[in-house]
């Protein structure tokens, strides 16, 4: 099924010339080793790998037995755009390292999650990348069948589960420290009931540690609607907050959404900063101030964890404070 | 790996109770017909469907014998939410049909689509919905090997190719319309190169019907970026439109960043109708008036096709305007 005038295939060299590093580097960044590659030098490469439609050797491999290894990956919902960021980045390194990937939704099937991935297990994918966490039972049984599997973005790692994570509570009290810092003295809390752990801790830490009574706590569903909903119920309050922290950039839109059709101002009325630092967060209004999560990296180490077939593997990566104009930052 | 403590499974009898349907009509929705169920009804039992976990006996089935009929779905790229709205909702359509779905952005991979679609061959789906067009050879080796393909939101079918689309230059019309009607006069219109015809088409017929000539014309990338340097290119026009047509939300949410930041206002300074009705435009500053595609409807089409193994299938479906603010019109 190859077109009949395919020019000349990129090599190794089309793509470290691209990326203006060595041979070498690029294939540091295809084989997840063995030295590690700065995550903007990666980046490069990664590009360079996609603009020249460059196969490393793996995937030739693969073609030629007629299937490559598949990773599958698990989210909950793709429409929030931090999911969707998540799959596309785990999608491009996935094959940067010869390897397809299958997503699967769990939050809109009725199947279980132990039945969606006999699912995937059925298929015969060789790894697995989950936002879900598993029980270590789980894990034995997925490994009898010769699956690796990587869990990425849960609080915390299990003892024996491969895991890459985030930082999530130094997260939330650098964006809230930045917050106190601008003079903002009642500053709110807006967060999911169930993942509410960690990024409320930060919040609380960060609030307690400067001398501040607790703001207000809203905690409301993952969702545009949610943070809709949220937004009201903050505004509504007989005493408002000056300043309010949110979970995520898809929560955020939510809220801006309901300060704006109340006629008010963010910041002026109601300074916010974000978590997530998708995509999105810099194109609204106003842009928000947000803690970065390393997308690209946490889908690299995740699948260099799957590749190493590494069970003690536990990375927890630093996120960074993005800022803009949602805090009162000049733009 | 099921729960020993399962409460009864829900029964067909439940979700037609919870929709406020007869059983008949769960049936319906189930089994896509023998009769038709009007949109907002199959909305009620699919959110009972979910609810309740219902599964229908399909599912029961294939989960009895270890494994289900799984389809593939091709998007481009999941991080665009129209895109991801689809994925979301053939996932609630294919499930609610006792049929997972494994879905591949084809955009951030080296493979040709022809490999993409190779590997999901080997993973024995059973069928597939796919944005990009094939050509009627890989649909005749696709058929050889027993999967069921339909097409979507193509601009045109190709005959022989199952196919579910939307009337695109009807609904760009109807969005441009409409911007005639609030009495702009100079309208411009942005999309990309690629897809143009369509929606472009719908653009200029409407202005050259109401005997105005065509405002500027900018082709871009369908994303965020590219929305914004449409924005950049239109504000910086010596003779600026006062109105203009965007072929995407997701472009339309980058040129409201580039209004926003250039401290101009829309609609004051210039109004916008959108294309695509994603959840997201509802929470827009201003909230976008958008042509909304019927994904549930797209969706629905196309898993029905699928589970028919109907060949001939070539269903068009009509937009339908959401009128908000970024028009002009009052909240």
């Amino acid at each position: 099924m190859r077109s009949v005038n395919t020019p000349r295939p990129a090599t190794r060299t089309d793509v470290a010339r691209l990326a203006g590093v060595s041979d070498a580097v690029v294939s540091y960044v295809v084989n997840s080793g063995p030295r590690p590659v700065a995550a903007a030098t990666r980046a490069r490469v990664l590009d360079a790998i996609h603009a020249l439609n460059y196969r490393p050797n793996a995937t030739a491999r693969a073609l030629s037995r007629g299937m490559s290894d598949v990773f599958g990956m698990l989210v909950v919902d793709a429409r929030n755009p931090f999911f969707a960021q998540l799959v596309y980045a785990a999608n491009r390194e996935s094959s940067a390292h010869g390897h397809s990937l299958m997503t699967v939704s769990t939050g809109g099937s009725p199947l279980s999650l132990d039945e969606q991935v006999d699912e995937l297990v059925a298929r015969r994918v060789r790894g697995l990348i989950s936002v879900h966490a598993f029980t270590p039972r789980q894990i034995e049984r997925l490994r009898g069948q010769g699956i690796h599997v990587v869990v990425i973005n849960q609080p915390a790692a299990t003892p024996g589960i491969p895991s890459v994570r985030v930082d999530l509570p130094a997260g939330a009290r650098t964006a809230v420290e930045h917050l106190i810092g601008h003079g903002y003295r009642r500053i709110g809390f807006v967060g999911a009931a169930e993942y509410r752990s960690a990024r409320e801790h930060g919040w609380a830490d960060a609030v307690s540690a400067a001398g501040l009574p607790l703001g207000p706590r809203v905690l409301t569903e993952y969702s545009l609607d949610g943070g809709y909903d949220a937004g009201l119920q903050l505004l509504q309050l007989e005493h408002r907050p000056d300043a309010v922290f949110v979970s995520s950039d898809q929560m955020s839109m939510g809220l801006l959404a309901a300060v704006h059709a109340a006629g008010l101002r963010v910041p002026e009325d109601l300074a916010l900063a974000s978590f997530d630092g998708v995509t999105e967060s810099a194109y609204l209004w106003p842009p928000l101030t947000t803690v970065r999560q390393p997308v690209a990296e946490i889908t690299a180490a995740a699948v260099a964890a799957l590749v190493a077939d590494d069970d003690d593997v536990d990375v927890v990566l630093p996120t960074e404070l993005v800022v803009r104009r949602s805090c009162g930052c000049p733009p």
